[in-house]
């Protein structure tokens, strides 16, 4: 009989603790817009309770992506509201769950554009997570692992996550300037080498803000002859302490001549509407050019097939991200070439955040801005 | 004395002589199209003298090809009148010039979409004389090489071209059936071989006509496993009978189900409005698509480059016939592994013309129409 009562007394406090430990959803706070009309305001929710192979991270620095500000405004269709922007994030691990082996407590953790996907697709097993169709994108999404809550990012004071799409942040790392890496750094450093971007090869880079400032450093770094390409003068300096042989003002027709058939790879981060053509012309025979930088939908540049035929025997493809291997990879490879973006802090309130979204759209970025999270109030 | 009336006599001869060759125009007959109103005309006309390094050739068959359709009708913008179409040609060498040394009187040659380009630039020294900004199309096009005269294609007893430029047929060549290697040949021959389609690869073959059933022998011969996309059903048993594995018919939800990331290659040949974003939903991750075929400007199928990033990893291309070097290989290969269209004989009537144009606009026709020029009154 006693037996009988420890048995039982054993099962109801398991039982308790489940329940217990699925209630303790974690309180999380920082900026959201409640409407797509680009006013950020302080907000509180909660994140799912840590799981057994999670961790929590408590957020030191976010950064801003372009592609935040058109996700903001619903330039790529109808968004849900509250949204709490943040896809390139660098925090502390402040807590694990008990199968984690990747992170423990103290660790510095890094989180892109994606916090889960299915596991099991041939893009999951080929390391391409961020093509699987169950993808769970770190904000703006709905996380089917999680009764399809809503994913909040990094523009709060800390985020949960499965550690295998945590990335590895090595203690002597330059937090304030590693965020940017996470969406940046793997956007530009996955199809230079898709490409297979080798040294001596003239490179195009089009659009030089916070995507294309790290692709002229990668393609720099392999030895390639970069130029750089965008609509106005004030970057031209800039292009070349970065290492760029040739600026371009796309809108000075005289620094266009003589540029057909002349490069082997481009790689366009254009946020804005534009006409590629002019680029693919630019393409010597067998050249490639990747594009990465998504407009708006209304104003999304097209490709007519008789330019391609035209200007045959060179390649275009898209390249979202990377998957989280690669992103590792691109990580590890710029610490150790001291790859990183030339970033500008900026404190965390709802004001600072939206003078830099104006300043991105008006082009006065060089290059990133952070957010300093640690400043939070 | 008499030796300097000699050396004059001599000169004269030779002035005369040149006077004369140059003055050797060499006369021409065929069908024409005088606007863009699809009507034939008997026509004649003169074509340049035979030059020292050209050769003449008397026209055995010559195949209409869909872009003749274009041109006929405008389709590519405004045109030049009169206008003898054809650059799927056949015949037999009837005269050489004094420095020619590939060919000689009693050959047979075949002549492609190009009959000269200017030989010096990196795209002719590299073998890829199509895209050369030179070039001298077959016809529809000014000669820049001989005084701008308008060139004129294979839908006429004889045309002259320098050797260069002309294909060496076998004498056992099946010469009925080779006109259409020339254009639809080569034009699907080269992305296959470009985008480096192996043993084992999935392919597709977007548009069943002359030029997909062409891509259709040389990717089965290639050993891959290829399915075939089309928007009719009478042409299943066709694409089953030259080895497809898969017939699909886009107008048929149903048989597009299932396709998404499954093949590793397509190439469309379609020459009319489609949407190519639903064959780049079906590439695999790496798979390549090449598009061919032209449709007409006011229907240019587009790609938004949002659909390029969704569908990331993924490669397309254009592709325009092929350089001279690869059109001998691609005939070598083809005569050597049988691979022949397959063709409807017309006589050299102005009416066989039409009512073949028509019945291609139809998707009527199985897979080439040829006409024997020998029957030409």
């Amino acid at each position: 009989m006693k037996r009988v009562w420890s048995l039982t007394i054993v099962l109801v406090m398991a039982l308790l603790n489940a329940v217990t430990a699925q209630n303790k959803t974690i309180p999380s706070k920082g900026f959201a817009v409640l409407a797509a009309d680009g006013k950020f305001k302080p907000f509180e929710f909660n994140r799912h309770a840590l799981g057994d192979n999670e961790i929590l991270i408590e957020t030191l620095y976010a950064s801003i992506c372009h592609s935040d500000i058109h996700h903001v405004h619903g330039d790529w269709g109808k968004e849900e509201f509250p949204m709490v922007p943040g896809h390139e994030i660098a925090g502390r691990v402040s807590k694990v769950g008990k199968n984690v082996t990747k992170f423990k407590v103290g660790d510095y953790a890094g989180v892109g554009c994606m916090v889960n996907s299915c596991g099991k697709c041939d893009f999951c097993k080929a390391g391409l997570e961020q093509y699987c169709k169950d993808v769970v994108l770190t904000y703006h999404d709905k996380d089917q692992f999680h009764d399809n809550e809503v994913t909040q990012g990094g523009y709060s004071n800390n985020i949960v996550l499965t550690e295998n799409f945590a990335i590895k942040l090595p203690a002597n790392t330059d937090m304030k300037k590693v965020a940017p890496l996470l969406c940046a750094g793997i956007t530009t450093y996955s199809p230079i080498h898709y490409a297979q971007v080798k040294k001596g090869d003239k490179v195009g880079v089009a659009g030089f803000g916070g995507l294309g400032h790290m692709a002229v450093q990668y393609a720099v770094k392999i030895g390639a002859e970069v130029t750089v390409f965008d609509i106005t003068e004030e970057k031209r300096a800039d292009a070349k302490r970065l290492g760029a042989v040739k600026y371009v003002n796309v809108n000075n027709p005289e620094d266009l001549k003589g540029l057909d058939n002349s490069l082997n790879f481009i790689i366009s981060t254009i946020p804005a509407s534009y006409d590629p053509n002019i680029y693919l012309k630019m393409l010597k025979i067998d050249g490639q050019m990747a594009f990465v930088g998504l407009p708006p939908y209304a104003k999304m540049p097209i490709i007519p097939i008789d330019k391609l035929i035209w200007q045959g025997n060179r390649k275009v493809f898209g390249s979202q991200i990377g998957g989280i291997k690669e992103t590792q990879e691109m990580l590890d490879y710029s610490i150790a070439n001291n790859i990183y973006p030339e970033v500008e802090i900026i404190p965390a309130t709802s004001k600072a955040i939206e003078v830099a979204y104006q300043n991105v759209l008006d082009g006065k970025v060089k290059f990133r801005y952070v957010i300093d999270m640690k400043t939070l109030k």
